[in-house]
């Protein structure tokens, strides 16, 4: 296989809720909830910058489309590593998800290999790393 | 916050199986398992082209350094799109992923958005979407 991916969807349990803490609460653009016209394709997706594209879907729909029970919340199943240019930029991300609707699990501090880090939980208990590392910069 | 990720990471139970699925099963590129140094730092990075990094990494030591649990395993927490040129394509990944010790939950098939797709479970229950769609072409 080629080392690629285009897409990386998360499965939610209320699309409207999680639509505006992506959109309305950390500021990703979006068309909005799309695909409506059919029964069980309802989604959003999220433009991000030279990358795959971040989509959120039913968990049950998911689990139809994919033919695959719905399984149990679970926040050790993935982490979303988000790069920033310096230690204090990590809090302020942390600060904002906060006020979004997220979860701070771990507040802002040194990680154990050198950097600086925290991490929030989406409300459907995704899990976001904010990072700040002198080896992943943000490339702009 | 900017629209942008930097690392995909994977919560796996068995560190080594996961690479070996990943790198020799599927041929992504990877300097193999690193951070050993540190007690909970094993971990193993794939470069992806244009795009984030995808790791796999122990649930237990995810679940340590987020300050969460560790959660069942739960196929509806995520899926990876991986877009192909062609329906053909898509069946000849799947085949591709079950020999190299994946689950074909969904096999190629018209999807109801009007492509072609089909699902595999990594060795971790990690859904993957293989699909086609003349709306999401792979760019080279």
């Amino acid at each position: 296989m080629d080392a690629h991916f285009a897409v990386l969807t998360l499965g939610v349990d209320d699309l409207e809720k999680a639509y505006r803490f992506y959109h309305d609460g950390l500021g990703f653009p979006s068309k909005g909830i799309v695909g409506k016209e059919f029964e069980r394709g309802a989604v959003a997706f999220f433009q991000m910058k030279n990358g795959p594209v971040l989509a959120v879907y039913p968990r049950k729909d998911l689990a139809w489309d994919a033919h695959v029970p719905v399984g149990a919340w679970s926040s050790t199943e993935l982490s979303i590593g988000y790069n920033v240019k310096d230690a204090a930029e990590v809090d302020s991300v942390l600060e904002l998800a906060g006020k979004a609707g997220a979860t701070i699990v771990k507040p802002g501090q040194k990680a154990f290999w050198g950097g600086y880090h925290g991490y929030f939980e989406d409300p459907d208990g995704h899990l976001w790393e904010i990072l700040w590392s002198e080896q992943l910069l943000p490339k702009d």
